[in-house]
């Protein structure tokens, strides 16, 4: 008999191509579906909610793969972290209904970009490193701007022309942290490199080289030669991902 | 004129033969003279408040050095973060009085352990991960025990017999943290491997294997084959050092 298995993941991007199976290429993806090929002794196909790029991290990336290995899914999570290479993890292991598709039927993404003040060393590979303060006012009024239903081309990289582009965004916030600012995003779905480019324009009205309203403009301009370049990857964080019928990781 | 500098440095111990220059090995020290050297043009010698084992990391470490260059505490600062190596930072460059001496004048050391739940894989490298839960009251309990005036003969490595090895915990806590649970102790002198040699027995306590009056017993025996097996390095942090009359990092 068929089952559906989904998988909350943790992994540190820094030493992964991202998460998708590439030719020679060392991929979150490819190390999960060879250990569940050795598992379960036959070759499984896993889909995830988002497809990091590399160097960017998850607390709670979603996959799914489907099995006929009656194994309980405690003993799959047990057996795939003694497998699994150190910056990996399955945090859970949960049986769902057949139709769940775990890209497809997800409803909310959440990412959280950390940027600390200073020179640090611990934890340097979890947060962008910048050594003046920001504006965190003028980068909330910023973010603010792009909460709703949007065109986001100007934020994206590398679209098809015939691409759907229209993300709604539920949230846009940055908090004060410990020892700097932390950006919160979520949205029905996100466009490659999307949320990098969010934060690195973000980031220069934050230093005063851009304003709130300008990033309105960039928004309505779709163009993606009128954002800001790409904040690294090392900040960022696919952190939770929610569906209709099932509670988020 | 001779001028006293001191710093306050974070490094990240992974990759670290601990504090102390030894031949032939990368350790904090070796790295911060030889940028030293660099900077100043003739050797200058450090001297820090706690010489931190292999693998264990340092949030407020303290060191101090004596130099005739009257180039300004931020420019210091600045010139050692370009040179040293991303695993290690300085935090703050002060100028300090002639006679202040980093280990001899320390008044208070407080170290931090952590202990996360399950597999991670996100700051894997900063925590020591176990499966299981442990039991938070009982190893307060035995926590307790450890605080005040003793001699730690029993929770220490490789003395030497004529060794003082009387210390004076100031604090001896533990606290629930978001998905684990985080040691506390601050003493105004640790000797070597005793916060390892220490956590290691608590979490035997914790596990159920022994009870808090084993470690009364145990401190009393002033025997260290009597203790548990030291926790390993990557879960411990030299968190803050402080001096009477000066501020803590």
């Amino acid at each position: 008999m068929q089952r559906n298995i989904r998988l909350i993941l943790e992994y540190d991007g820094t030493d992964f191509k991202g998460w998708q199976v590439q030719p020679d290429q060392r991929t979150v993806q490819g190390e999960l579906e060879a250990c569940l090929h050795r598992l379960f002794g036959t070759p499984i196909r896993t889909i995830a909610a988002g497809r990091t790029d590399t160097g960017v991290h998850a607390l709670g990336q979603v996959a799914n793969f489907i099995t006929v290995n009656p194994l309980n899914v405690e003993h799959i999570q047990n057996a795939l972290n003694s497998m699994l290479p150190a910056d990996s993890a399955v945090r859970h292991a949960h049986e769902v209904p057949l139709r769940f598709h775990a890209r497809r039927d997800a409803r909310r993404r959440e990412y959280v970009y950390r940027i600390e003040y200073g020179r640090r060393a611990i934890g340097r590979q979890y947060a962008l490193c910048i050594r003046s303060r920001l504006d965190l006012e003028a980068m909330q009024d910023a973010a603010a701007r792009l909460l709703g239903h949007h065109d986001f081309t100007s934020f994206c990289v590398a679209a098809s022309e015939r691409e759907n582009l229209e993300c709604h965004l539920f949230e846009s916030t940055w908090q004060q942290s410990e020892d700097g600012v932390h950006f919160r995003i979520a949205a029905n779905r996100f466009l490659r490199t999307m949320v990098r480019s969010i934060v690195g324009t973000l980031i220069q009205v934050g230093r005063g080289g851009r304003s709130a309203d300008d990033v309105t403009k960039i928004l309505e301009a779709r163009d993606r030669r009128c954002a800001g370049p790409s904040a690294p990857p090392h900040g960022l964080f696919l952190k939770r991902v929610t569906y209709e019928d099932l509670p988020g990781g």
